[in-house]
């Protein structure tokens, strides 16, 4: 173990030894293993969006295992996926790369702010995952059901050794579409997972608009000219940085795109990046590379 | 075991040899045994349209011994009902065809677009069945309670060594009556089966109709001309085809083009037919004789 | 034991020995005994219409020992009622007539079609009951939740050996008032009881209109013109004729009526009569004597 | 144990020794032990209408153990009230009076018409209680759900020996205001809460009017002109005698009408009373000497 | 153990030795250790109005850290977070400060007026806490449910020691916004907690506003000119002084009305302020200073 990770870890005091070795787990797997960084694919995009328009651009990676491979093949910390995603190629890949089992879906065809619970803490453990994953949508009328949802998820995961992982997506409510990805509103958003008692947060990259009327003298003085800032301030608001804090990146985009994003995070002090369209919906070779640069920059090479 | 079946099993990764051992059973039984195709004989029309509009047209398939003994005879694979059904043939032909207990049920004067959870795994134990079935209804402002029930209910069976099968028929919320059965909602359906843990998937078979606008540019260029290649484009959208997915014949219809369906199901890669108004509502005699011709279709015989 | 009761008990294929000694319990007991046909005293007018409409036409009805009296006099074959009333006369009557809880209940003053679940299974055993009774409505908004009310119930129940009762009634969303006594939707309603799992189901005498346009071409040959051939029809449409039915006799009316319709409910297959206002709203006398009338007719005596 | 209390208890025919010592420990206690009458003191004002409106009057009543000790000093039967309101006695009086756990609650700002269950049995347990007490709302909308947490609390508090009072007010939904009092309203109130299986039933008194018109007729002969036979009618809507049945005295009042309530009670058969506010917003003399003059009453000596 | 801390623990009759050794603990800890007054230190503002809006004005605080330390060095008797905030600093503070864990949430978004459970006694066990919070809105649609949710985590919590504080905040439904704060409305909020079973009451301090028009005559001759008599007639509510009040500081604000409000509640009999906002959104030394202040102030020393 790297001090970076003892330091990290040494931040989860009221955890029992088996989440702790789990973190540990994500913290020392693949390229970024001891670094502190993390890099996180995730594939619920099947539920999200429906196959075709997640797969169909990269047919192979209507296979599930595809997923795991390419996860294990970049170097990647982690592998994030729904119930079924993650038994598809449990077998195959066990011990090879940490899973975070995706306990809650919504769909496109939603017709209200909410998830379904489409996983359990007792599929992670048959499953072995590393960590459950749950998305709340701070601002929906029915955040407070999510929020008694993962409260109890959360305290089964860690009374069996499992992490949490809270994806924390403002949404809803009293909520401007500005304003979901507020700096304001990101980092309450990022707060309230923390509260929650999540392991890891993850949270969109947040604008420079302040949504709160409220909340516009407490940033006043505050610099948010440039992302990396706005990345720290979010950093802060987890606990002074005493949380793993990593950002997704959104819909597919250009590369260029991609790396900055990914040196403001790291220049900002964020934990790293959950990186899914912009890799699955990529050729492999060019996924890969893409992942390569990525773990470059997280190593300050680049 | 067939060199086709052990392969199909071994797809399912995650699951103890009691899901294993169930699965075998249906994938071994019957005149298909062996060849990884399955027809299975569903009778939950007396939940679904009322006793007389399913039963008086044939009246011998009044009484539940009848279709035991039609899926016995025919040499299907399985055959699922709601619990009163094989409760009242459970013990005459114990072990003679695996069965498969319904576990939620509509009915026509259903006021919402929901199911009744009409039966559990505890039943299913109880009755010998190798799996339970569920209907989920993807864009039902209800969907995400039925989600939640499957996934409880399916945890559970999977812990004791009960497949799960999980109807998928999309309906209601944003989708239009031509939707349910376009191509891009079917494939989108079974995949959110697959999602949910399914071992079998069951779907009509979809017309050429993209519904989705955010689907079409992901569709551009796939050639769904034939249903076959339908078919194809589905069992893709379920894990590459790591997981068994039938098809419903729908309304009874003429015997030719029960065929048809049959033919494009095989040749587009799908694992089989789920077949009961156009069995049970015909007579005894022709039920078999075109059970029989479905059995060679399969077989690759025509 | 007679040829007949084995019969039908040999229906119940799927039930364990508690439950079939029940079935058995009731089948052999009183004037009817072993003859298959069963007639049920059900006192839960208090309930439904409070006391005064109940008994205060023969005021030694408000004592609840008073109808397990009747009830064995008249050599009836069980006695239903809610929790209170078994209560109060449990210890007396220990043993000497087989009761039925009635696990749910209505009044007068519901603001929905629904029931509240006023016994369980627990007060079924402490109480010494041969069953539970549940209502389900058919048809209102929220029947889905009392068929899975009823399906938990049945499932505990038959784990301990207590036969399940299913009075259905249909009622509300889409039917017409004269829909609810229609033979269409008697025979469905029949039907889901037996796909619930029910051991006996209690439904109300058909009348001969057809509710449903979608059914009309499946009773178009039917011939509904007598009452005992509608009786037939729903028996048919238990599992034909493999679960126990008997039939309501509704509001107080004329002795000859009564009659009539147990004839016809012998005549069509039917396993009985269950009568409760014709019997204690009348002075003892005069209920012990038209009981042992209709005795005598389930026995083809007149 | 008199031979008029052992009557009362062979009524109880299902239930096991324990609920029938607790039963026997209120008509057992206090001046009016063995004689089958029952005053009990509740105290739940606190919660229905606040602290000041309920004990400004008499301030002493601000303090729990006030009302312990009344009931002690005047000896009553009994003494009822909140989760809280027992807990900060429940050492000091240990043994000295019978409580009874008030286990649901509403308030004056109360925006439904419901209760919020505010104890269990587990606090009965550990607080020695005699019994729970639970109110019914018969005619409201919620009334489904309060029988079925009564339904639930009742087998438990049965199951473990606890005696169980429903307080049964007619309220909301199809009733007017003057129903809410009413004579056939009053004794089916009563009687549901017989058939819930409660021991003691709590309701109002009645008046003359008659509020359904459907029940006209059973009441067209009823001679309903003094209270008295009221309470006579109301006790026999109450399995004719076989429940324990107190009358509540409402709001404060003259003292007067209070002892000619008594009476009235007493001479139509009625168990006795449950005298609140017209106690402890008494000066604790006024109020001794009230309940001395009742007791007298119930004794026969007025 | 001091007499009045021993005279405190009195009055707690019904608990355990668990959770009078958790009280214990609070009301010897710190400056106040042993004169029955408290000061608590809650930073749940994170959750209610954000990390910007919350520690911005004083970056030191964002740390979970911060608070424990504060809490310690200004020797105050607890400190109340919720989960997440409680967990980054459980091992570092274990033993050093009393803990309450607030197990219910708000946030700034919240489409209605209820909270989300987000900690359970489980979590309070693990994390060594002294005392579980909970907060209740009555007159609020929901406040049934919040008691019902408070009503089985105190039994829980009183099962294993744990103690139980509740936040008693009116709002919503039939009150006025004056209402909120008013004296009559205050006093019967406190009173419900004390009715649910909490050991420690926390309310706003009320003003001399009366709200309800039932109350009125109760407050007729009530001198509520000071807000020193305001508190001693929310004491008087909770049961007599019977049960711990605290009393809550609101919004920051200068410096002499923290001190008057101190010394008000001292001269009315409270038990103490339970201080948020007013100390950690001011600089540390001042904040020290302020409490040092608080502390002389209940020691009577100002």
């Amino acid at each position: 173990m790297t001090p970076t990770v003892k330091a990290i870890l040494a931040n989860y005091e009221s955890d029992n030894p088996g989440v702790k070795a789990n973190l540990y787990r994500m913290l020392m797997q693949g390229r970024l293993g001891g670094t502190g960084k993390m890099i996180i694919l995730p594939v619920d995009q099947g539920f999200e969006h429906g196959p075709a328009r997640s797969f169909a651009i990269n047919p192979a990676a209507y296979d599930p295992h595809y997923h795991y491979q390419l996860a294990i093949d970049a170097g990647l910390s982690a592998y994030a996926a729904p119930l079924g995603m993650l038994e598809a190629g449990a077998d195959s890949f066990a011990g090879q790369i940490p899973t975070i089992l995706k306990v809650n879906s919504s769909n496109s065809w939603a017709t209200g702010i909410n998830q379904a619970v489409t996983g359990g803490v007792d599929d992670a453990l048959r499953l072995g995952c590393a960590a459950i994953g749950f998305t709340i949508y701070p601002g929906a009328d029915d955040v407070f059901d999510m929020m008694e949802e993962i409260r109890e998820l959360a305290a089964e995961a860690k009374s069996v050794g499992i992490a949490t992982v809270i994806w924390s997506y403002p949404r809803g409510g009293k909520l401007s579409k500005d304003g979901e990805l507020a700096l304001d509103v990101g980092a309450y958003a990022a707060h309230m997972a923390a509260l929650l008692g999540a392991h890891i947060i993850k949270v969109k990259l947040p604008s420079d608009h302040i949504e709160q009327k409220d909340a516009k003298k407490a940033y006043a003085e505050f610099d948010g000219s440039t992302q990396a800032k706005r990345v720290a301030h979010v950093v802060k608001a987890c606990f002074d940085g005493r949380r793993i804090v990593v950002f997704s990146g959104g819909a597919a985009k250009g590369a260029d795109a991609v790396y900055q994003d990914a040196r403001d995070i790291r220049d900002g002090g964020g934990n790293g990046s959950i990186i899914g369209r912009n890799t699955f919906q990529r050729p492999r070779d060019e996924a890969l590379a893409m992942l390569d640069k990525l773990v470059d920059i997280y190593q300050g090479a680049e």
